[in-house]
């Protein structure tokens, strides 16, 4: 194979209780990337459509992850890239993840496959660490793997994939505010309560066993966070309103997509799902804010051909 | 039927990273109770073999989780109970949550079973209580539904029973040590760090993929607490030794067992957990200080008939 065309989905990070280690996949948005191999060694961006990134791979996360990868395996051969960026860098939906692992995933492609998925997380981290400015797999963990993910530790990186209920899709609203990841992670304390934490922890535990037991009644219980979301939720006009009309409309819970703007709902069902979409919209209609949401079904395949 | 004699089991709560929420239940030691309907209306403590505990039933664990269940249920009958401790209190394997789970489990089936277990653990509570100061099902839950639980919440309560890996053994060592349960809370810090606390959250979810995928490999991985232990191993002698002499063994993980002073292991197979409790052996020989161990295979029935 000398030529791959992937998809790489968008993700969503943290999924309410789970900060820094749970995330998930989605299906209907992501990025698309085309990678060549070239006798001409290195790695080369050649095209990119949908936003102005850098096309110097030493400051684009898709060329930093593949400069990773490629110093690791040293081949004797070098790869074109081309990026048709669908996800828009800072909207809190793994934009910077899917760039990331998509350089590394088609590279091993084209190379016949020699490093394992887990593998691949390990070099994707290293573009991510460009966009955000530490290691953090929550969003690339999903975009990889597929379906719902939990890191238990980044050095070494160590992944679960975890169950995903048949029935269980995602509406996302993008409000189009800027908010960067270094500010959104600024804003948190360093310390929590230790009563805090421990209903986190309880709820993670208990969002695990709801995924492995297919029991939506208890992840919708899980799906809170004391912890993040409270300082976050500053930053994102119209929050507290839009969740509770959310709730309200049954959605099983809704919290913030990441580091935000974006605002992820879980509900059973694709009716209900869009029915969650139509209150986002009416909520933020109200508002000057740009913005634009839909819906997706979890993606248990993750990052794949085209 | 007019007369119940029940066992109680002991139980290991926290469980490393879940502290307040994991527990599992023991099944070689737990106290037996005898529970008698009488005519004469009211609860009454008749016997009390192995402790030194009040007759009182409004100042015994056993008698106020009773009394609050009696009250609520207002039955037209009165019970005497007998309580044959053989979980020491103070010991850090839940002897008040036998006490207080044995009493509500009794009565409840003398009455032909009205409440459900979710519903006695709401009146055992009460007379964990009396004992902690606080409301805490991490004991409760085990040795009321067997196996592994998780807390979720305590308010309303509710508990979420996870599956146990068949050849899943613990050791314990009893060193006879006071240490007060409301002395083990003061030493904790009121506010944990932020990266802890997500490492912890990261572990809880993890060990309860562990239990559902009979991961025993991961599931050492998430024996591991960097929230309590730093602060309440300082009130057993020889905690760190110990430890890393049972890991070097080959156990699984090791920790506080509750609010301490016991120390628990667990181990794949019963061999290995045999191993350990020499190890355990070895080192406390070597102080002045008396203790007993055991070894036991997890309970997945939990509080029963005899």
């Amino acid at each position: 194979m000398e030529r791959i065309k992937i998809f790489s989905p968008a993700t969503v990070a943290n999924v309410s209780c789970g900060f820094d280690v749970l995330g998930f996949c989605l299906d209907s948005v992501g990025d698309e990337m085309v990678i060549r191999k070239t006798s001409e060694k290195g790695i080369r961006i050649t095209k990119i459509e949908g936003s102005d990134l850098p096309f110097n791979p030493e400051d684009n996360v898709a060329g930093v992850s593949a400069l990773a990868l490629y110093n690791y395996l040293k081949p004797d051969c070098g790869f074109e890239i081309e990026i048709y960026k669908n996800i828009k860098p800072g909207s809190g939906i793994g934009s910077s993840s899917a760039s990331a692992a998509g350089s590394v995933f088609g590279i091993n492609e084209l190379l016949g496959k020699p490093l394992s998925k887990l593998q691949l997380t390990k070099y994707a981290l290293k573009g991510e660490a460009l966009a955000s400015g530490s290691e953090h797999a929550d969003n690339l963990a999903p975009a990889i793997f597929g379906g719902f993910t939990l890191v238990r530790s980044v050095n070494p990186v160590d992944v679960l994939q975890l169950p995903t209920p048949n029935d269980l899709y995602t509406t996302l609203i993008h409000p189009q505010i800027e908010i960067k990841t270094s500010e959104a992670r600024a804003i948190l304390p360093n310390e929590v309560p230790l009563s805090n934490a421990i209903t986190q922890w309880s709820n993670v535990g208990s969002l695990v066993h709801a995924l492995h037991t297919n029991d939506y009644h208890l992840l919708s219980k899980t799906l809170n966070d004391i912890v993040v979301e409270p300082y976050r939720k500053q930053l994102i006009p119209e929050f507290d309103k839009l969740k509770t009309e959310v709730i309200n409309a049954g959605a099983l819970g809704c919290g913030i997509s990441g580091s935000g703007p974006s605002i992820f709902a879980l509900s059973k069902g694709k009716a209900k799902a869009t029915e969650v979409e139509k209150v986002m919209q009416n909520v933020y209609e109200k508002t000057e804010i740009p913005f634009y949401t839909f819906v997706s079904k979890i993606n248990t395949e993750g990052i794949k051909i085209l």
